[in-house]
């Protein structure tokens, strides 16, 4: 019932995704989405807050019932599109190039469809337009600015991903899906000096060479075998000339968890061995230990869970849902859910052209052959993931507020 | 005979030094330096040739006899000038900060009176103004541009350099007395790969963490005990992000050593344990190698020494001629003597005002309050410095070229 | 109808267990386990066999039909028994410590009521007395002396192993149990020399030190997040006196893994480094690798195991059948279908009287409280440990064996 | 007129030698040793004391003047005797390979010279046998034991030893001549587990691993370049079995020195760098530190060097007295002057056959062809060594003691 008005809405909400496709923009600038996004939902009848800078929250009462909020995140990357597509971006530098696009553009459409068949369901459903996922920051902004206070708690929150895998398909799985990741800067002081005279410095190189060595047996020798855990010195910087002995060197470490045990008992791992080493080279100075960009983990509610990909079985056909593996990816989305104390789930939506992607696992040439999400040439085909994406929060929102009805 | 006028000469010699500091130019730029030089060469009667781009020799053939060069490196320093002087630097950014602009000043002034006191010894008397010293490139450059075929080969060669010790003083030493320098630049190569997925990269951090580390043995169970080694990795530098493990590292190393078979010894050893590190890591490439800013060791000849030293004790008195020791740093001067396969001593002039010297001496704070070659405050005092500079060099000429006579 | 005259049987299997724990014997010394074995099943009927030494099969052909194998290994460990109980071993420093005189016993038993109980199926029942499994040689042997042609190629083979859980309670898994492992003795050579002469040495101890760092990053780096690999360097052990720098030194190292892939992987990465950092150290000779003491990896057909479980949950009612967790621990049964190439399936069974267990649950003191396998003070209670030992092997044999009968 | 009586008393130093040789005494069990030297200095009119259990002291008062003290150490070593000498040791694994019998016979026949012809001399001659040098214990135990007090106060100090250079040399030299030695017993805990669960366990190996690349910096990083200094881990030893992580690492660690200042450095910085390195590894239980087998350092006084130098060039002739270069080996005499507070002199004499040790100098085969103190081929000549062993002390004694006579 709500759904048969689909196919009328997909060619306005395919122009929103492409005109969005034209037009991305960075983390915390997503004004101009956010503006457009604020304009729709006003014309759907929601009632409509900006939340958090550049987050947008569109909420539609319609009776008693219970309360759904869907999430969509909206902010681009600064990656210089490849793609040679139509409506490839026009703006030097950043692209969507992870396909949030796709989700504003098949929330909206979403959105519409609730508001046009709201006979068939009662409750209420809030659409969540959150910006700044890329860095980590956008829903922890809008939870700051008052979210839970400003909107209907949800007794369920929803959201969704475009992934490389067949358009058409839709993944779930209960439990951990995406990892916590953590990005820690670390600073450590030596004493600097000329090159000829190491007996004057406490020389910041070997320090952080000794910790990164050090780091490694968190994994090898701290964690539980088979747990998940990954510890990463992406950047090690130190020094500018052979001759000068630098007085600091910088870590930038990436962390990996996918159980809130593992990652405290890493994190804190980390610091103990820094400050040993720094104790061990005759550190003059404490190091500096800041976190930035950090995702928690995204962990799926199994009752949610299974009810949704019920929902979707029934819609889509059995065989149209799989189970989703284990992302190393990870997400911000469940800070939202997680500020009011519901379960929610988030489930993976396939984006690449059903053909080319049968020949390439045919292959095994999926990894080199499908751009992946980040990739300048990421490109999921719009038909038919927009229109299986705006069913999928559909089918889902009424698997709780069209129940009994 | 050949001193008697120097004190009439001291005028326009101060006039030189203080164009000169206002003027720096940095390696390889010296075009103004070398004109103001091959003026006033040519004014004083010297046969002038320009050699190695900036580089400008000065024959002045005298009747039979032995052949002298004196050389004064030309070259400035990217400093920015902190000591306030009414003759501080021009230039933004460019001192002379290591003191060359004396060098030059007072080779100058004993060219002039070398030409003036002719009378007074035969032979040939040689004064070669070499640019970029600091960059170690200036006296390859003049060797590589055929200095030896195009001046008179030398019996011996000299130079000297002002150092923060008391003006009025002469330091030499037989045997080494700088230390050969090499820098070194180190690419090694691993595999990029998402931070969340290290068994899909090679992760050249942890290998570059492997070779400092491993780097120390070389000082610590390589080299002799007592011996003199310095192996300095002074930047070392590999990735931006935390998330992205990245594709290489780069180490800039830094070599300091006083004897050739520990020289070899030690670079042997360092391309060693780089390839078995690279291949510990299963390293997709070989590490690359460049070498760049080198400097050979300076080796003082002994009978020139004691020639020299007894010259300078008989003219200057015994008191105002000292031991030097070993320093740490590095000079190209030897590649010149060395072209022609002649010896050399290179001496120490003391630049600092002796009061002031004498009291720091006592108070034990001479490091920490007598600016140093290189630093924003170096300000060797014009007088007795350049007086000594210019006198230096006319008894150290005179002691082979007026022998006998 | 088999199981019916258990009770009666019970007695002389309590001897058994007795007599066997105050005789324990060390791997590959199992003599007299053997005569005993030999003779029992002689006198139930079995056609009995000598392999791999102190191995020992029965073989019982009963009618056309499938064919099953059950095994049970034979061996103590060097453990001086501390449990006080009145059938403590009576051999210094010999122990039942790891319950194998439980799997011997029950399967004795098992023999004896598939004998009798022989109207109740048809097909062959193979039990087959393993020796030596602590040291990993005794599957081995026994396949290499012969073991496929000596007796009927089994469908289907079984084995189970006490552990502390509660007695009463079993627990199957399908896919992996316990893994492979693997102990390496690793040999790298150095150049001894005076401990004052560093120069002279090629030094063995910072090479191993520095392979121990290096062998982290295996699992660090090279496993994949979540999959499971251990890489322990138990034991590092070089020179004996501190002013002698030794001529080599010696790496003891464990692997665990629960896939064959990451096993290879493991290995190879292994030999990589100790090469890769010998040649870094100048090493003098080539490293040595000696594999000892392996065990391959238990992996439980899911069919088998599906099948197996389903007939206990019928016999002991499913309250009594759990799901196994992946142990840390190695058994090298695996070798024996793997040799036939036919599926297998390797249970637990309790052996920790269960209101201990339970009260020790409560407390969270299970680790604590209750002695595990290899300690001194482990004690599986007899009763009902054995019984339901004996029945485990009869329902899982007839599983196969009385099928549509 | 002293050494006049030389050749009459070589028969009986001789036979004294070779009794010694034959009968070598471990440290600390010199009774024999001690015993026959007791009686010699008796016969010669000493008085004499034991000090320091197997020490034995000879004074020898004549009248006004200075005070000489001259010391042998007496003990043997752990070395099975290889030369096939006539002589050779006749107890097993017990060799006098180091020449303390050489010392000992010399001393011995000097202080009957000097008993014999004291009208030559004046003032007291002190002869000191002192025990375990080996082991750095034996002046200790004597000062320990109230030297100062029991025997005159020397205005100085003589020692010598027997050393792979050619007989009839001597070598002497002012300031430092022998290292500062010191062995030092470090234990690191973790804590055990199974090889399988290194999560269970803090990994000893994994940190003394991280402990020996560590302490590579202190020579690499922290000392002066062309200081002396060697941080030797002789022995690293921890575990005994692949599965089994261990819970403790011993390290026997040796450090050279020839400066007090660098030796206090280097000793923190040890220090410093463990406790870092447990704190990094999360040890439960601070390190254990043990200091034995220390060494002072042995640095000869200029004006006593030189004195007896010239003395010694003038009996001998100068070709005969060469300048002793910086030894890595290290003795603990000097306590014994440093007991006392007085200047002191250590020399080397020459054991090598001179037309042998010519030949192997023209070879360069010097460090192959002839053995070193320890060797079990140690085989100083008898002559001249003997008879300038004697001379040498008497010599020494006599410009102390003959002066102005």
């Amino acid at each position: 019932m709500v759904l048969a008005g689909l196919d009328a809405e997909l060619g306005w909400i395919r122009d929103v995704y492409s005109d969005l496709h034209r037009h991305p923009e960075l983390s915390l600038q997503e004004s101009r989405t956010s503006k457009l996004v604020e304009e729709r939902l006003a014309a759907f009848g929601y009632s409509v807050t900006r939340i958090g800078g550049t987050g947008v929250v569109g909420v539609l009462e319609n009776g008693r019932g219970r309360a759904v909020l869907a999430r969509a995140d909206t902010d681009a990357l600064p990656v210089a599109e490849a793609t040679g597509l139509p409506y490839a971006s026009e703006v030097d530098g950043v692209m969507h190039a992870c396909g949030h696009d796709m989700h504003v553009s098949a929330l909206l459409g979403a959105a519409k469809l609730m508001a046009h068949g709201r006979n068939a369901w009662s409750g209420s459903y809030t659409v969540l337009f959150q910006p700044a996922e890329e860095v980590g920051a956008g829903s922890k902004a809008m939870v700051d600015d008052g979210l839970v206070a400003k909107v209907p708690r949800p007794d369920v929150a929803f959201a969704q991903h475009v992934m490389p895998i067949a358009a058409g398909m839709l993944a779930t799985t209960a439990g951990p899906v995406l990892s916590a990741a953590d990005s820690l800067r670390i600073t450590v002081y030596g004493k600097g000096a000329h090159g000829s005279m190491p007996h004057m410095s406490v020389d910041p190189v070997v320090l952080a060479a000794s910790i990164v060595l050090r780091l490694q047996t968190i994994v090898s020798r701290e964690t539980k075998p088979g747990d998940f855990a990954v510890v990463t010195v992406g950047a090690l910087n130190a020094g500018t000339t052979s001759n000068i002995i630098p007085d600091r060197a910088r870590l930038l470490v990436n962390i990996r968890t996918y159980d809130n045990d593992v990652r405290a008992t890493v994190l804190a791992a980390i610091e103990r061995i820094v400050r040993g080493e720094c104790f061990s080279a005759g550190s003059p100075r404490e190091p500096d230990f800041e976190f930035y960009d950090q995702f928690p983990l995204t962990n799926n509610d199994p009752a949610v869970t299974d009810k949704v990909t019920a929902a979707f079985a029934a819609h889509f056909g059995s065989g149209a849902v799989v189970r989703a593996s284990r992302q190393t990816a990870s997400e911000d989305f469940s800070r939202i859910p997680d500020a009011f104390g519901v379960p929610y789930t988030f489930w993976l939506l396939g984006g690449v052209d059903p053909a080319l992607y049968k020949a390439a696992l045919a292959k095994g040439t999926v990894a080199k052959d499908i751009p992946a999400n980040h990739s300048p040439y990421f490109a999921p085909v719009i038909d038919p993931t927009l229109s299986i994406g705006v069913q999928a929060h559909v089918v889902a929102a009424l698997s709780y507020l069209a129940e009994g009805r």
